[in-house]
């Protein structure tokens, strides 16, 4: 039942947590900031994975898998990087238990400390590039176009089921390039799939923009990323596509012979998305009921609830059931259909709104006389009753229609939810409000840092394929070229 | 090329570690014992993997994830479990990092120690108990059918690549059943899984067994086992399926209230197969050329190399090709044709039997005017022409004769390898030769040790479909109802 949900209106943060819960999609572990990604929550991200590998792929990458753990030595050789990572980690220090003397227990054998400790992978460039050093000799070995997919670990200190995990699953793409480019222009291509596949699977309208120096990836010249709003105006960061230029390179000294037989420091880029995208897609779609799913990413399309008394009246709907299920498999749709006895219809769905099917047929005695189905949709909360001839073009077009309307929705709420401020006062009344505010700024670090402090917004991303504007930093009076995007942000 | 790969008869250990690193396949890290999967092995992974999931999900398991850490404790609650694992483990006892304080270093944060240390995971049990307990109320919640794709970790001190590494990749599937009945079937359900395929996608014949009390998995009451044999004649356990009974249940306290509203105890039930088996596929088929591979497991089914020694040769057998590569494209091969100038065919020819392509074609000036090809089949190493019509009709059944092929040339070497032996002097000359030892045993876990002392053989399975046979155990002369079967094993 959806009633345990809290309204989004109430506590959108309970409202989030409340529905990741009851949607059964993940859970704390008994580790702290860990979670467990349950069947219904995994079957979803299993989808988002296949979506994205196919597109790696069709770009002419290939999977690969490195060690878990880092050498803490590693994150010391790129100045930047270290800054950034290798802080809140897990630090593995011993390879051994052993039983305590009492024989109770067991307890760290401190005769088994490790001489260097291992860092286990917050994002793995370091060990990445130490091994591309041995992969790499002249031109002819570039580019290495590889991306692995693997769990990470952050020891972050507020934690929320998927948007911010000690634990999460990810992928992270790294690319090895003989020019800057080339690397650039991989760096940018990664940065479009992330936003095709973002807009046209997940149905999440995206900004794609580049960050602020302070907001980059620490050890990157340039982090390119695509920004979501959230329904309550925040802004979630997406994914990230970094041009690492060659400060990895160089930290672990890796060269190749070009075609004239000089040596050259080889170029780099680092990609990445998440679990976190499980968040993105809940708080852009879902509703009070539940969960909303786009039909690209359902796990099950159609579930279908047989409106009956007696067993007869079962056995004659089950009859023209079987019709539509053949049918909608092969228009290839996962199908479910709930004929349990064990709860009512209205249950059931209740049930399957909280998991966001995108859409529900009932169908009853009366239906099967009139040769007729009742068609709910679960994006507009809507139904209708159709014929049961064509239910299987009725169904792909539906099916079609809710994708496309999602993504709609949501751009418009991102449109009705974006402004524009040129003074301070106009500004800090607009991100209370929330939503995306475009103003100008200096390009100072210590303006950004100063607005952060003062209204807790962060600048989201120099949007990409904007033009410019001469205008004024609201805060310093200084120059401003282009607007940026504030936000507050998960 | 292949010639710097050891032969087999030389030195079969060289020759699996030369394979792996010049195939591509795998490689050491800067990490002890943790190894690299480089992408076409990893690629040859991704085929297991799908293929594995594809059936797992055929018999009604889900994929879920679980967290990486687990907290020390857990592995005390079940006693003969902490015996078997939690020992040679990886210990997470920090969860910061911190600079050194004259700054050029980086150091453990001596302020940021856990209260209990955690274990990265050797498997899993323990914390999907835990979490099963919340999951379990009654009997509609059973069966919980669930499987994980995960990275483990176990502190080997001798790792080999693919064999014994101190981080694997593997899957492991965690069920819990009402009744005993239930989660014995559902053992001997997955290992058929895994037999069904071992024989039918790896092409490696598996003896299905019972492991001895000696052999089995910490905390279950049967494992289920399949075993294959390699070509020097040592046995490669395959994968596992584990009759739990209720000790995890127990030690977890998972209980569930049956149909009659009584509390009962829950059953379980894990199985796995792991990266090994990349070991498991190299050491069945390989040859002193490099790798052999299945065409189920083939990332790439066919290469075609053009012999030509002008640009205008290469476009006329282009346009051949262009016309060849659609029609195999069109039966679902993959295909890669190699027109790179840079190598001779020679060196191309080898560098595709490393790789194990199952099917190579050639095609120069000659066949094209003949309307001809060749075709080499990697299992057999034998080249012969066929005619370019119906070109791709017969690589379809090539590929199925390869594949129905390496099955029965790695079960015609087991059988010559498979022997009887009833005195303790036969048996250790067998042993000493290499191969499956078939032998009466008095079912005792000291004649068992006995015999692996002296002979360095362990009883790999009792075998699962035999008749019984009254004997006499070649060691202690007390009586045996049937015979094991022993080897020395990877």
């Amino acid at each position: 039942m959806a009633d345990f949900i809290t309204k989004r209106s109430e506590d959108y943060s309970k409202w989030y947590n409340d529905l990741v819960i009851n949607a059964d999609l993940a859970e704390n572990s008994a580790v702290r900031g860990c979670m467990v990604i349950k069947p219904y929550g995994y079957s979803i991200w299993e989808k988002m994975h296949d979506e994205l590998d196919r597109r790696f792929k069709e770009t002419g990458h290939k999977n690969a898998y490195f060690p878990i753990f880092i050498p803490k030595s590693f994150f010391s050789r790129e100045a930047e990087h270290v800054k950034g990572f290798a802080k809140e980690c897990a630090v593995v220090t011993h390879y051994r238990l052993k039983n305590s003397e009492d024989g109770k227990d067991i307890v760290v054998d401190e005769n088994a400390k490790l001489e260097e400790e291992l860092i286990v992978r917050p994002t793995s460039e370091t060990i990445i590039w130490n091994t591309y050093k041995n992969w790499i000799r002249s031109y002819r070995d570039l580019p290495i176009l590889v991306n692995q997919w693997a769990n990470v670990v952050r020891w972050e200190m507020r934690t929320r089921l998927f948007l911010r995990t000690a634990e999460f699953l990810w992928q992270e793409g790294h690319t090895a390039h003989a020019t800057k480019e080339e690397a650039l222009e991989e760096a940018q291509k990664m940065l479009n799939v992330y936003s095709d596949f973002a807009e046209n699977v997940l149905a999440i309208p995206v900004l794609k923009g580049v960050k602020t120096p302070t907001e980059r990836f620490a050890g990157a010249l340039e982090t390119f990323c695509i920004e979501a709003m959230m329904q309550d105006g925040k802004a979630l960061q997406a994914g990230t596509s970094h041009f690492l230029g060659q400060n990895f390179a160089k930290a672990f000294d890796v060269k190749f012979l070009n075609k004239e037989g000089k040596q050259e420091t080889v170029w780099a880029t680092s990609w990445g998305v998440s679990t976190r995208l499980m968040g993105a897609l809940i708080m852009t779609h879902s509703d009070d009921n539940g969960l909303v799913l786009p039909p690209k990413l359902a796990p099950i399309h159609v579930v279908i609830v047989p409106i009956f008394k007696k067993q007869e009246e079962l056995n004659i709907i089950s009859e023209k059931v079987d019709v539509i299920i053949k049918k909608l498999k092969a228009k290839g749709l996962e199908v479910k259909f709930d004929d349990s006895d064990q709860n009512k219809p209205g249950w059931k769905f209740a049930q399957y709104e909280l998991q966001g099917i995108p859409v529900r047929l009932a169908i009853g005695q009366r239906d099967v006389n009139n040769n007729t189905i009742e068609v709910f949709r679960r994006d507009k909360l809507e139904k209708t009753s159709v014929s049961m001839d064509n239910i299987d073009e009725y169904i792909v077009n539906l099916l079609d229609d809710i994708q496309k309307n999602m993504f709609q929705k949501a751009l418009k709420y991102r449109e009705e939810h974006s402004y524009k401020a040129d003074t301070y006062e106009e500004f800090k009344a607009l991100i209370e409000k929330g939503g995306f505010v475009y103003a100008p700024w200096d390009g100072t670090a210590e303006t950004e840092a100063r607005i952060k402090e003062e209204t807790k917004a962060t600048i989201r991303c120099i949007p990409l394929n904007q033009p410019l504007e001469d205008g004024v930093d609201m805060l310093t009076g200084k120059p401003s070229k282009q607007r940026v995007v504030f936000a507050r942000a998960y």
